[in-house]
């Protein structure tokens, strides 16, 4: 069995499927809105949905004809909270390299003090 | 040709593979000391190792003969900029449950007034 973290991971790890969670994001759509920009058939957006709705990302209406999909978040807050574990990781390279680019700073304006007192 | 998110995000569906990227937070560490905890082969562990590697997810020391591995946590930036656009709606969600309580509370504290203006 696979756990649901696996599951949400594994159904967004296709650009198109994220492009349809991204287009869900603005409003509702139904199945034949979301393939037109794609320019793919109406079965393989199907295919696209089944994989999102198994992992729980979108639900669909039962009651209207047109079926309208609907973006279901819940799963995306589990991805956040894992990656954001990781966070200290890239936040404390980009620290770094500002550290440096501070002690660059402070040089140039050692080397430009010299300069002007040479004058 | 896959794109890099995809290939971060295919990489991550797999708990195995989240546990080796949550060992190396806590320091680099050799294969041997990778499998360990799991219980798992070493070419098992190799396999992973190759996916995160293929991912960028992880570095491998190349003149130490033990080969120490590193996380480099780049990929996973990109992963929590993606999902952090669909942040509102987890929250909103969150905010209108919040809501709910509130009018629940309110309610509460109104009839509990009653009850008090009778006795």
């Amino acid at each position: 069995m696979t756990d649901s973290l696996s599951t949400t991971l594994a159904a967004l790890a296709d650009p198109t499927r994220r492009a349809i969670l991204a287009r869900l994001s603005r409003g509702n759509a139904s199945v034949s809105e979301l393939a037109e920009p794609f320019a793919m058939s109406m079965p393989a957006v199907s295919k696209h949905l089944k994989v999102l709705e198994h992992a729980g990302l979108i639900t669909r209406g039962r009651s209207a004809q047109w079926r309208p999909c609907q973006l279901h978040a819940g799963p995306l807050k589990e991805v956040a909270h894992w990656v954001d574990e990781f966070r200290r990781f890239w936040e404390e390279s980009f620290d770094r390299l500002d550290d440096y680019l501070q002690v660059l700073k402070t040089e140039e304006r050692k080397k430009e003090k010299k300069h002007v007192r040479k004058k």
